[in-house]
């Protein structure tokens, strides 16, 4: 089996992981491109990629979102793409986003406040009962963020494009579906891939429809959100505050104003890293079962983004 | 049934709870004292309590610690102490440890200062696998707190006077075994009773017994943890935080160092507060029992301090 590897980043973490997850294949790193490969394993590859190199079989993504990838211009329209599914990152994500919900629950940032200020003062507990934690995304990650946030008690909504059941969390779909699991939830969480339908959807009508002093987690795209609202929103009161993990533009650009917000935390995009062996070993295992003549799992509905 | 009600503080809410949960009992409220009451319900009671009014069956601490209580130099030796178990508190107690224990593994306070310094800079993940959490104290609340934070993967250990038994947990007991949690401890958590046998206990040999780069969380009673010494290990560097909500003056007094040391996180004792309905609840069924003439549940060995 011959293989490409063509990553923008740890290319040498990658071709150590490759190698050990499928010893026996032929692997060749970018910019080392032969004619012809079976599968490309991918992360932000360079533009002219899929021009020097014709890829047989399929394209797998060494992220959870294809939303660059789907951008590269010369990406083959007839090969199958696909894309990690959990490989490590949802414990990871179990962990940020419970951070940030018992953060904000617990009013972490006031009692710093009050500390900064030497100013021993208990504060009333917030009433737990109605302090609903609402996830946009209910894929493999969103799922797992519900599960774990469960044993803490905090009631749960999530929402997605297609309706989903998932236990003990009320699930909506639909644009009135969204409007509802706004209307409740004290901390938004987002973990909606970046496509066609989702750029922008945190804007100032729907952030605006959060109960006055709601928490915003973004841990999915920054594209998501329009920044310019979301600071409107922080600057009047309406939000409490953001925990951010991706922005518009990464590295988030020096001088950007999510840096010395008061209310704003920012996180280098390090929510659910992508971990080198336990992916490798996921695609290997995927690509291996394909090139047998089975089904190739994880793969990517182009029209839907992810 | 008749009751004296003697609080240092919220002597209404107290009433107001236990007129609701005791509604046939005659209920006094300090300084109304008569003569002789079947059970007294207090906290931290005036020290004249006790010399003023005979109670016969029992007394009612109305918190989980009766360190204070035991202090009162007029309380009876022959009248039985209960104290609060759970009763509201595990719950609330979970939620402040996993914020403490996930602060600490994901690192929030060097993404704060990165965050202030404007810098964008992805830090490793840290190994869960060997990021012990170590829990000094195994009865409701510890327990409690380990199996919070099992969902979350990190290895726990736990420390009690007596052997003790927790599914998915090390445990140890005595002096041996406290030298073991300690040395590979990443978070101790400390949940212990202020006795004389653990006044103290957290003094600059065994805090340094800890990893460097160890965090302390101490939601016991502030007289575990020697003050200056603990001050001493953050200076140096061998401790890397401290989450403290209970200190050796309450409420903290101006000018303290911790108020402002840039590594330690101060709470005005509210990691778990003692709710008044839930509480007087526990209280009232355990002496309506007792008074039916069934045992006395959640009375304190007064020996062991707890």
């Amino acid at each position: 089996m011959r293989l490409l590897l063509a990553t923008a980043t740890h290319a040498q973490a990658w071709r150590d992981a490759f190698a050990a997850a499928l010893p026996g294949a032929e692997l060749h790193v970018w910019p080392d491109a032969p004619p012809e490969v079976d599968y490309a394993l991918v992360w932000k590859p360079p533009p002219e990629c899929f021009a020097r190199v014709r890829v047989r079989r399929a394209i797998a993504n060494l992220g959870a979102g294809v939303d660059a990838l789907l951008r590269v211009p010369t990406l083959p329209a007839d090969v199958p793409v696909l894309r990690l599914t959990d490989a490590g990152m949802a414990e990871q994500m179990v962990e940020y986003v419970a951070l940030a919900v018992l953060r904000a629950f617990r009013e972490q940032r006031e009692y710093a406040r009050q500390q900064r200020d030497g100013r021993w003062m208990p504060r009333p507990r917030l009433d737990k009962t109605s302090y609903r934690v609402g996830i946009l995304g209910m894929g493999v990650l969103g799922s797992a963020v519900a599960q774990g946030l469960l044993p803490l008690g905090f009631p749960l909504a999530g929402w997605s494009r297609r309706p989903r059941r998932v236990d003990g969390v009320a699930t909506w779909s639909g644009a009135d579906g969204l409007d509802r699991v706004l209307a409740g939830t004290c901390v938004l969480v987002c973990l909606l891939p970046s496509t066609p339908d989702t750029r922008g959807l945190l804007d100032r009508r729907t952030l605006a429809r959060l109960p006055r002093g709601a928490h915003l987690v973004n841990v999915g795209r920054g594209d998501l959100v329009v920044e310019p609202d979301l600071l409107a929103l922080l600057d009047e009161g309406h939000l409490a505050s953001a925990t951010l993990d991706v922005f518009d533009a990464e590295p988030l650009p020096a001088g950007h104003p999510f840096w010395h917000h008061p209310r704003i935390d920012v996180t280098p995009h390090v929510s659910a890293a992508t971990l080198f062996h336990a992916s490798a070993a996921q695609v290997a295992a995927r690509i291996a079962a394909h090139a047998r003549g089975g089904p190739l799992d994880g793969v990517v509905d182009r029209a839907l983004g992810y």
